[in-house]
């Protein structure tokens, strides 16, 4: 997310219709109490433990207010934080601190969320080979936000959208008569650079997608015992990923069953914020 | 949200957007499986109990992609939904019904989130004066879902942006130097249509803002004591607002004390979302 | 006009379209005359005596086309300029110059004639308790520069859009039944923050606005002698707004009636523009 | 303004970005008292005698929000229109009706002002054969709206943009040295499709502009002496336009003079509008 | 092309700029001669042989403008077309059909261009394993009408984009020092979903490729004996694509090697159009 | 191209939107193997014989990134350039470089392709009165690109779109009913600044044209011998073009006939490119 491609091309023109979703027609109140220009500094401070995620995003959204904003922070994304920590220092004309503070705050806690949420789990699956995954049951216009957040947390990404790779599910399986033909269909279809992922409910189904040539096979909704068994018949032909309603207490028993993947919906869209204020503004 | 306004002016173009976040290119699983247009139908199943909300955007969704959509459905948004409930049936393109999926789930589920969270506030209120009001800790580029499910949980509005309403924190104090001074300058700068609100946190600062016309006071992070005592203070001059990490457990003490609202950002921050899941596709 | 999340959320994109609007695929006389960059200077020059209004836009104008450009200039929006006044010196690139030359007049012509209207009644009104207030009858696309320009002229600005005021006409009271009902309706529906405020035609209307609790009383196209009548009846309960074809000669007999408001459509509608011109352009 | 592309490419975006500036998050007058969608009627009435301008664009912002509305009328733009006059009947769904009107009036009253007052200048010019232009001087971001109501009241065009004709005017001049050098420039830069226009203050300019092969001379601030004798001087070998605060006092001096254009700038920038209603709203 | 959420999402907007840049302000020669809405129709002749790719888009230009088109036709995107034939009858509004013909030719030209080149050497590869690929050397903003008719003619897509595949060439490997480096980098960036190709340029990187596990090796600018060599060490551990300047001439060389894919960037830079015009316009 | 009007309104955009294109979410190779920003040199080598069109089009892409992008060149649009020839030195953030490298190619090979394939026509054309136009043809959303680079190679502009030129074809004179009817329409439509033209194919249309007053007839598809009678008819009483399948051999027929202007279509629609690469990326 410092990349500078990212930042303008994907990152700049949601968090200005951020500010505009926010501001509207103008900050009336900061308006009407300050009608000059007046440089200003104000602290971040962390309200709770967790991981630390968008503290560039957090100093864009002032940037793209008043460029000359400066944020003073020894801090850098995903570094643990504890409640009290001063964070950042801020500073920026008055008016700017004031009409940006929300948005930016609604991005640094949201974001920090799904970082410290990810991390919980990533520290149970340490010392196993599985690696979490996060969905695509990211909140609309911020899926960029949550799938770096996820990173940041010690996750990796599934696919980041419908067109960077091929996962056929059972709707697609009936539209196609068959897990063999939907497999030739896709393979006819991106015969290059895309993986192919099969959603497979049962062994038999399994074996067909095996045949087929599916290159990562998702286990959805199975339980434990079958997902053993699952992986041994596969026995390193495919990439295996687990899927379904995971949770902290299912994690435990998923890590013995050896899938190189397990996906959770949750981290992107549960996952509570992690509170963070901006207080002691003074005028410079 | 049933208004063409807010619909054609600010819901569609916000759906738009996140379509194109989740296709992209093109849904290629889809695109590969499926050739030619067929006309399909799929039903939209509940999967937990909780609140209804986001129907109409559900819908929305896959009528923006294929014009031709149909919703049946005799539900709509504030009703009560079970575990299992079939809540609609949608009939479209095959193509459109799975290229709009996941897009159309995530508002839905994260709309009935919303609303059921707030609806089990907003009933441990009920037989009280207390409303349940939000705050602007929204997610970026959602507040109109956001607010519009806390609506149909039950709760009210606080302002929706930073120009429909002036609020006077402690930073905007010390700004203007004084309470009596903020609230001057404020009715000086509008002073037509909007309410004056300023956020005290103690006694002194409540009688200042009394004293300077604030038409609400919102009573920040105050003990219960201390709020009864403010509220006997104000004596109706003012309209009343408890802000401060509201929960379940506090609202409870909340409730005697007679303030007119109680306003709460994990409604909008921090709710989980309601789960749905679209089933049995079929061809038509 | 001068903050900066004004003019980065509100303003530019607007310049922008205008720019466009009138250069459209790229300005064919002035390249066709200069080929390379050169720095170049110009006067601008007032041409008829009024209030200044959009010094701020005039310069931007020439910024987001050369972002070196410099204003040079001892006025600032709301002072008095005479015919003949040298207001400011601008220096930029002199393509920049010359093509962005008519979109910064015509912003600025049209500014200085919204705020010279305006002042003109305000200066009728200096003495007495009554404000001058505009409408929504605004140009599409440029009311957030005359709403502006109304404040710099000394008037104050009505609600800005249909979302951050309630204003009950005789429509919306058709629809509802009665004011009474349309009140309640209104208070259910945006319990927080807003003002309510209705128009009525006549002394039963007016009455049973009071009774059902409106904040801001619209006097509609009254007789003076029934206005007076009015704001007897009123005593205080409410504010009180009188609207309908406000002209300079009737300003005169409101004043006596005592009202808090006056609102005017012309102010925006149909002010005459302020005649500036750029003269003497070198390079240097 | 009746022509598909037009409306699709030109009009319906800036409709909707004036519906934005008006209704911004919702129009909470209406929503609060208007739950359901309903049919209205309701009848638009002139309001004062002029020149009808803008009802296809007063139909679009209507149509726009619901594409079910529906305008009757016999009238059409161009035909005077007097006070008191049912000019059409809308019929929409309520809150289309509601929230669409002040946009829809705003440009209507707009509209037919400039085509008033066009009307009126070209009415003084009837038996002469000289044609009223516009000019660049129009409202940012209506261009076209004005421009086509310009020739509505019966006025004609001058160039829509900076890049669909030749101006060079005295910054111009100044900058190639002379004006043989900066219609030479021209010639090499733009040798095909658009014509040459140069503007001249005294009769040595006006010689070498013929000189150097100017297609038009637009006489600038000339007395009307100085202009016969430049119309004679033409001789025809070039079109004339005369320029310079024409006034409706100034037009009759200038019809005998024999030029082909007269300009006037105050067509779109200082035109006060023709007022209108929307009276009797009923649902049906 | 024809999925509804492509044309929606991706292609519209394309199309609407495409007759924004050709139309601008409005189409005034049709807009003089035709002054009133009439149905006309019009014949879409080919006057080259090649193969017909653009058919939807050709049409969609016709409907953005005028919802009401219709094409009547027995081709579809594939077929072979030959000068002479006719191709389909478009009935529309008679200055639609004027306004939208040159953008709407322009698309079928070129796509037809790009399917009549692939189809030619995709030919010359018939009964061999080798497939055709287009590369990233599309023209700005017209990626998506390219790399379909490179389907259309019968050839495969590699990576729509730079999110989509990894592709490390010589400067990814100098900045991480190493083959061996750079793909475990990618590795651990990107664990999930997409294929990792390396470019190499002798036989010594690709070993090192080999070895590190890369998906596929791009043979990069090599002898066809050394490709020949290359593919024999590969046998079989990797996909291998052949890049680098592939013309027909050339292309009869490379089948003989055996590699699964060519790569060829002339396809999308530099193949020329296929003519068609529309003819025989008349008023039904 | 070099002025700030053109690059701010009318290519920036073009840009920015082409690098969305071909980056999407983010370049995942250039992100995986670099994480940290870091200052890089590149060579932009020239791999054939040409004319240099777009090369502040390159430099661009890479400022739009990094705004620190320097670019360091002796050479400027028009200059020949030879295969082996070091165009420049780029120094920037090495993923700015990496990650806008394609788009940057793209845009400097096909203008230079469009600038070397003009020049060579217009050197055929030397010591002819005969000027090189372009045509309408050219590739969407492109057009100012290619257009300029047809300037850069020595030819000039037909108009540049619908809105700026009167371009009578025979579709408008069927719909008009005679050619005279039509020019009287234009005429009337608009009488100012822009020339009509006529296309005419034979030599009574050609009478009929010049009759009506046409500023230029355009000779469609005449042969060598009709069109220089024609040119004897017209006698220097308008412009006169020829236009239709312009290529190299006919090129040299058509000179002796005498006519002002050439158009053609393949300059836009189907010049191949010339090539360059970027090369010896160093880490400064």
């Amino acid at each position: 997310m410092n990349d500078f491609a990212t930042q303008k091309l994907n990152i700049d023109n949601l968090i200005i219709q951020a500010l505009r979703e926010d501001i509207t027609s103008e900050d009336i109140t900061t308006n009407a109490i300050i009608r000059e220009p007046k440089r200003a500094k104000v602290n971040l401070i962390c309200k709770e433990d967790g991981i630390l995620s968008g503290l560039d995003v957090y100093k864009r959204v002032f940037e793209l207010i008043d460029e000359s904003a400066v944020l003073t922070t020894s801090f850098k994304d995903g570094d643990e934080v504890k409640n009290g920590d001063l964070i950042a220092v801020l500073e920026a004309d008055v008016r700017a601190v004031l009409s940006g503070e929300r948005v930016a705050l609604n991005y640094l806690q949201r974001m920090s969320g799904v970082a410290t949420h990810t991390n919980k789990i990533v520290k149970m699956l340490e010392g196993s080979k599985t690696v979490l995954l996060d969905t695509r049951k990211t909140t609309p216009n911020n899926r960029i936000f949550e799938k770096y957040s996820v990173k940041v947390g010690g996750g990796s990404n599934h696919r980041y959208n419908l067109s960077d790779g091929i996962l056929i599910k059972d709707n697609h399986i009936d539209a196609a008569g068959s897990i063999t033909n939907a497999v030739k269909l896709a393979k006819e279809y991106a015969p290059f650079v895309r993986k192919i992922e099969v959603e497979v409910e049962n062994l038999d189904m399994l074996r067909e997608a095996l045949e087929a040539g599916a290159d990562i096979i998702m286990l959805d909704n199975m339980s434990v015992e079958t997902m053993k068994e699952a992986v041994a018949i596969i026995d390193g032909r495919a990439q295996t990923e687990c899927s379904g309603n995971v949770t902290k207490e299912k994690v435990k028993d998923l890590i013995d069953i050896g899938v190189d993947f397990i996906s959770c919906g949750a981290l992107t869209h549960s996952s509570p914020v992690l509170d963070y204020s901006m207080k002691n503004l003074t005028i410079v």
